[in-house]
């Protein structure tokens, strides 16, 4: 898979800007670079230092195409561990194609996705958890998923797997020392340490295991179902929650992104808001139809909200509480949250009225942003935050957790023969297997394939 | 105008990618950079030299937020001319709105539109039509805009006023010379050979007004109206011109833009092509409302393409040089092109017979793609591209234009005054006149207003 060509790619987002970043990696990187560019000093950038800036021109063939900014980055110094050259250019689409077209014809090939990373993570700059990390940073879109991916591309999850898989690696070497030594009956492995140790990687694995729930959630928004017919307020409950974290953005031009209405990030943490038809009973047949999706996509929802204009819990009656039953019945373990909106246009008297009917009630005007906070708190009480402030390692990853996943099953075969007093040489088998699986998280153990896929969901220019 | 505080913006188009480039400009720009930015070797910013990379992750807080590449640009050596700093961080929009927000808590201001290259230009980095020319560089999207916004970045255009200024500033001071000692009647200028200077900046002036017809259009494509009947090719041989043009842009995954179909470029200069109704008589009020809008449309236009379908010439008949002789009659000056398509069904005697009929007809087949390069060496025959090519400084700035206008006529003030002696005092004030509008290209006379309404143009982080 390694292969010594250079390679080039726009590593800026595509379309006009006020500057473009083209990027050049590979053997030959910095003599294809100075073939095209001619520094406003003289300076051949072939004899300059690693890490320096160039002003000058690309030239084709005598004709200027742009006035650029060169950075230089040579041997393993760079991001990929190859001569790298970064070319700064204006920010015309036109520009662009033009000096990638010009690269292209003096030898450099189209990247593919991921490949400059690629690069670095077969170049040992990085392993293959921080690579992914990578994608995930730039894909992170708030906070929490920020923190995770920044964590993990600083090597946080590589480490505590790394830690694991040196101590188990120690064990392995002297539980294999004793197959040398097989018809001595020796033990080097001290085996009560090794209990220890064994029973030591099982919790870890099983904290990471578990923190997958919570990671996977974080990484892609906390789906939350809005129950609720039309005209109890959801638009307006949306829009309040949504309201204030606005604000922060709307004032940096040229940053703000298009926002999709139903998701919002609340304290860092994105929230996936789904709406839902209702579940009001009806003879109509279509109107069934409804509730039976409702029900589907309260059932993909880690969160569901019940949501009712709480002026009419009088017209409502007895329909209210059987409707909320509904849905416990049905998700007896799910989060619901119980939201009685419009309640500015309630008396005293039939507020503790509706706390009596239902104990749990949330009471909130969306539309005079009373009670927001609260249904904020609520939301994120059902995050398990910990984790996250604590700094504690969080798996987001399917291919890692699935990994995870092979190595507990191992980890827990040796424990199983540790205390039924198996062989070395077959708990050997276990153990080298366990290391496999952690091999296969930072990238020890690979192949084409895996490397194929992790990479091809990188954009291009990373 | 001038502010010494430090602006901040971002310099690569909004959205995500693998990097971004957050730029930093103003006294305090290394400053408040190195108070948010921890070196991975530990080496303070404020203490390296300019023009070098840095690795280093953003800090707010203890918190990390990004590993990222700074560039130092230390006092006078950057593009405003001050202290500048580029953080190259990944790609998402969050860390982007992150870092942006912490540099804005550190001190930095966000950056107006086209606030870098203004002060650029108020340090003395560039002229005024330099830096017009940036905006226009970024704006180029064919071969022909680019060059000609690259040669006026260059300084091209300057240095061509320039001259004229500083020969026409040397008279002026001989002149002004002149009215110290006008009770003397000497002349130190010579009048013999500032006649002849005037006549040279009279042709200069009107060579560059000139320039402004090609310029302008070459600026934004060249209008193009197809007069053509529904079904006789009109949108087949749009695709066969644009046909070439795509296949080099479609081969750089991530540079594709997206394409305005009528929007096309041939040899490097923008057309812009406009769709009519065609004229076909009629007595229908409704298309007769059709054809007043195709003449409005051919009135409009640079170049006129007819195009009727040439397998059904004989059903035409004399409608054919009927509407030819009409367009003729109505735009006797505008380059019109006949074109007949589909002749690829045609015999050889048909050919020789329309051919007899229409002496100037291009007969091609769109579908064929017979006749297409005939086609483009027409349309390119109605550009002026000998100045293109020959380099020759064009004027596409409706500003310059203006300004040039106005000198026109005051240097041709000058020239009357020669020619009938008039006194030096009175030419002392036409000839300081004309002196006046080159500054105002250059941007030696300027005003808030004016810079205010050329930077409002450009883009942020520009």
């Amino acid at each position: 898979m390694i292969s010594n060509d250079t390679i080039v790619a726009l590593a800026t987002p595509s379309g006009a800007g006020a500057i473009a970043v083209i990027r050049i990696s590979g053997k030959e990187a910095i003599t294809i670079a100075s073939s095209v560019f001619q520094s406003v000093s003289g300076k051949d950038i072939t004899k300059q230092r690693t890490h320096t800036l160039h002003l000058g021109h690309i030239v084709d063939d005598n004709k200027v195409l742009d006035q650029v900014l060169l950075s230089l980055f040579k041997g393993t110094n760079s991001y990929t561990g190859e001569n790298t050259v970064e070319i700064s250019c204006h920010g015309s689409t036109y520009i662009q194609q033009q000096i990638i077209q010009l690269l292209l014809r003096k030898g450099c090939r189209m990247a593919q996705a991921g490949e400059f990373t690629l690069r670095s993570f077969l170049n040992g700059k990085m392993d293959l958890s921080q690579a992914e990390a990578v994608a995930d940073l730039i894909a992170s879109d708030n906070e929490a998923s920020h923190q995770i991916a920044m964590q993990q591309m600083r090597g946080g999850f590589s480490n505590e797997i790394a830690k694991l898989r040196e101590e188990l690696l120690n064990f392995a070497s002297l539980i294999e020392l004793e197959l040398d030594f097989a018809e001595e009956d020796v033990e080097f492995a001290d085996r009560t340490a090794f209990h220890e140790l064994v029973n030591r990687i099982e919790f870890v694995l099983k904290r990471l295991i578990d923190s997958f729930a919570v990671g996977n959630v974080i990484k892609n928004g906390i789906p939350v179902a809005i129950v609720g017919e039309p005209n109890v307020g959801k638009s307006t409950l949306l829009n309040a929650l949504l309201n204030e974290e606005r604000a922060i953005v709307s004032d940096i031009a040229g940053t703000t992104r298009d926002t999709i209405e139903d998701e919002l990030v609340i304290d860092g943490i994105g929230f996936r808001f789904i709406d839902t038809a209702g579940i009001r009973d009806t003879q109509d047949v279509v109107e069934s139809i409804g509730i039976k999706k409702t029900f589907e996509k309260m059932e993909q929802a880690q969160v569901v909200v019940y949501l009712f204009d709480s002026s009419e819990y009088k017209a409502l009656g007895s329909q209210l509480q059987t409707e909320i039953q509904k849905i416990k019945n049905q998700f007896p373990l799910k989060p619901l949250v119980i939201i009685g909106n419009k309640a500015d246009k309630l008396t005293d008297t039939e507020v503790a009225e509706l706390k009596t009917l239902i104990p749990e009630i949330l009471l909130i005007s969306a539309k005079e942003k009373l009670g927001v906070d609260e249904l904020k708190k609520e939301l994120l009480s059902f995050v398990n935050t910990g984790a996250l402030r604590n700094n504690e390692t969080i798996v987001t990853n399917t291919r890692h957790y699935d990994s995870l996943l092979k190595a507990l099953e191992e980890i827990q075969k040796v424990k199983w023969g540790l205390q039924n007093n198996l062989s070395s040489d077959l708990m050997a088998i276990d153990i080298r297997q366990a290391l496999y699986y952690f091999g296969e998280i930072t990238g020890q153990v690979t192949n084409d394939e895996l490397l194929g896929n992790i990479f091809a969901n990188f954009c291009i220019g990373k």
